[in-house]
């Protein structure tokens, strides 16, 4: 069940019109954003409550349940100008017995932060709420709803808490139990979702399931909405096996213009396909062997080394990830190698006659994608990813290409294929050594 | 429980003097390879009753303790002679309570029987026989011992049997009630093995565990000898996944070269260096570009290939495979291949200026290893193998060698390096559409 009736004024900046949850963030609606992050963590129907521009708002969310092939009922609450919890009620008779998660149209929320409040079903008569207790992460602590707990249960809860432990983060399991509480909160002319979570806490009857360490973040203002966008872009980051170069350079510019991309109608394949063409442009450049059309050459080759970070950041800021997009990326990237390397040796070989410049370029390339092999071939051997040591990141594509780069700027782009070509057959001796001291431990896979 | 108390009067010829369970059949005795089986289905507690020439055997199994790190205990059958009844009497105060396997140390058994032996754990005062139900697949059929079963118990046993159903394979999972019935047997004169499994047989104690398919053979003439031998060369190319080339021609020649190299000192990695250097010296006669080196050269090559799939087939043969060994044997193949198609565009560039030799010779290059580089990614994007279909077969090394060599052989090395690494790329492309048409089912894999 997801609440959608409320108007967002104080977003009203940011909204320019649009309805509060088709807002969009990095190409993405704060709908969908809901939406996505319960389907990762295997919720595939949706309740959702309407209010304020109905219409409009009920529209938005067919054209993702088309989209996203996920089932979307919905319910008019035509008292929602009282507040949440009416807007809640309403939902009362669409709902069967079974308990079912309760969350806000307008919340960003890590599909790991639902996975984890779907362990602990309610028992009948009772409410389960995720709570974050880290109180400095917070954003915006003056808005956040307050929670005071004992052990693991809520005692109170309320925006103007004095003392308090943990926020409430918008994300609930619950039964019926919640209906019975907000009638009863109704009659007393009291109309918001907590009023009728505090006459359950007061009965102890609501679980405080500790979330903490989990993203999550209300957005209902313009500055939350800019912190939202920031952690969106810092998660790209987060957990990659980046190389040196492609943690420094390549992914702060391909992060910014990943922020750019997702908001325009381009798929991430067709950013694969982009960067690989303005490779073979760089390559062609650098196939002419002078110091101008080198220096393009070996900039372009590298913008293009940037933008391939950008297809999978916009996969997965508007959750388009692909597998088949991932494997083209991976042989296209191949193709690039080979097509940089080849422009190369062959403006070398020009004014060098002689197989030397060959030889070198032909050494070069195979190494480059020997380095790969080699890793690959010790994850299938071992049963587990090569993991993302020295070795692993010296050999990677970014720093190459950014060698060749630097190389081409000072107009020596053969000698800095040359230093590329060495380094990653340093990489495969020394992969292939570490294979050779670690192998004697695993199962052989022929 | 191993058996090896007898003579083994029939195997004179090829004892040649040494004791039976000591006879080295391709590099390994006969009670190596029953130690080996026990290793692999997880047996490592053996005790070994003792007879004729009990101190040689005994050394000799001591020997194959310390080197397979397994425990070896000995009991000395002074009754040998009356029967292999008799031997086995001899353990009955040497062994616990738990049930134990029982087997013949002249018997080659798939380690995937025992497996299957080990599952069926008889009831106290039972035994399991392990029965073959394939009787035209038994060698030497009127030696072998033969089984009337009615369901899965086992009613008569036998070598006169006229009726029967089943082979004894001699393998057995026994309790202590095969001693009791040995005993009854011995006070009526009577001292085979299969004398006192008749008497278990006639009470309705012995269970036949049906193994049919599973490979086994008794080892006791110099006809059976033959036939083992034969089968486990056969076993070396069944289920492998080899290419065409290599099935028809590479795998038929390595293996009878195996079948010599195994009963050499050599190892397995000694195999693959040795592969590798022949490799370079053909490569190297290869970038001479005359055309008698080129043949010679050529044909090198072509014998590294072959010689390649020995260190596998030793290994398998002589129970020492290593995952070190394969990790080994797959870099040094992709330097192998670097090697030639250095050589073969060398040679040609060198009376053919210019940078189309190289420019081909360059694709050549990169197509074989990035053949091999998209079907392991294939694989690790799919979690499951790339299979062993047509682009597979097309792309193996096998293949490329073969063209490359009769290139050679007809003057026209960089001609056929031109056809073999078309072949590759051609493969490349197909991977990565079935992969394109595929990887939408899968997980994605960052």
């Amino acid at each position: 069940m997801i609440l959608a009736a409320g108007e967002g004024s104080r977003l009203a900046r940011i909204r320019n019109g649009t309805p509060k949850p088709a807002v969009k963030l990095l190409g993405l609606s704060l709908a969908e954003r809901t939406i996505t992050a319960c389907n990762a963590a295997g919720i595939h129907r949706f309740l959702v409550v309407l209010g304020h521009e109905a219409d409009q708002v009920r529209a938005h969310y067919q054209e993702i349940a088309a989209r996203r092939h996920c089932d979307i009922d919905f319910v008019i609450a035509q008292d929602w100008k009282l507040g949440n919890g009416a807007s809640a009620l309403a939902a009362a008779t669409k709902l069967d017995d079974a308990p079912f998660l309760l969350t806000m149209s307008d919340h960003l929320i890590a599909p790991s932060l639902i996975e984890q409040i779907l362990l602990a079903r309610p028992e009948q008569g009772e409410v389960s709420l995720a709570v974050d207790r880290n109180k400095t992460g917070v954003f915006d602590v003056d808005d956040v709803t307050k929670v005071a707990t004992s052990d693991d249960r809520v005692v109170c809860i309320g925006k103007s808490l004095e003392e308090w432990d943990a926020a409430d983060t918008g994300v609930f399991f619950c039964t019926d139990a919640l209906f019975s509480a907000l009638t009863r909160a109704h009659e007393q002319e009291k109309y918001s979702l907590t009023d009728g979570v505090r006459d359950l806490a007061e009965a102890g009857k609501v679980n405080a399931i500790d979330v903490t360490g989990e993203d999550w973040i209300d957005v209902d203002t313009p500055e939350a909405f800019g912190e939202a966008r920031r952690r969106l872009l810092a998660s790209l980051t987060k957990g990659s096996e980046d190389g040196y170069i492609s943690l420094r350079l390549n992914r702060p510019l391909s992060t910014r213009l990943s922020a750019h991309l997702a908001t325009t109608g381009i798929t991430p394949n067709q950013i694969t396909v982009i960067s690989f063409l303005i490779s073979l442009v760089g390559a062609g450049l650098l196939s002419v062997g002078l110091f101008a059309t080198g220096i393009l050459g070996g900039l372009l080759v590298q913008a293009a080394s940037v933008i391939d970070g950008c297809d999978g950041e916009v996969a997965r800021l508007k959750h388009l990830s692909s597998p088949r997009g991932a494997w083209l990326d991976t042989v296209l990237d191949r193709y690039a190698d080979m097509a940089v390397t080849l422009a190369v040796t062959f403006a070398y070989a020009a004014v060098h006659p002689g197989p030397f410049p060959w030889i070198i370029g032909f050494l070069a390339a195979f190494g480059f994608i020997l380095a790969s092999y080699v890793t690959k071939e010790f994850g299938i051997r071992t049963g587990e990813p090569y993991p993302n040591d020295v070795l692993n990141r010296l050999k990677r594509r970014d720093l190459r290409v950014f060698i060749i780069c630097l190389g081409a700027v000072v107009d020596r782009p053969f000698e800095a294929l040359m230093i590329a070509g060495a380094l990653t057959h340093l990489c495969v001796i020394g992969v292939l050594m570490r294979g050779w001291k670690r192998s004697g431990l695993v199962e052989r896979r022929t």
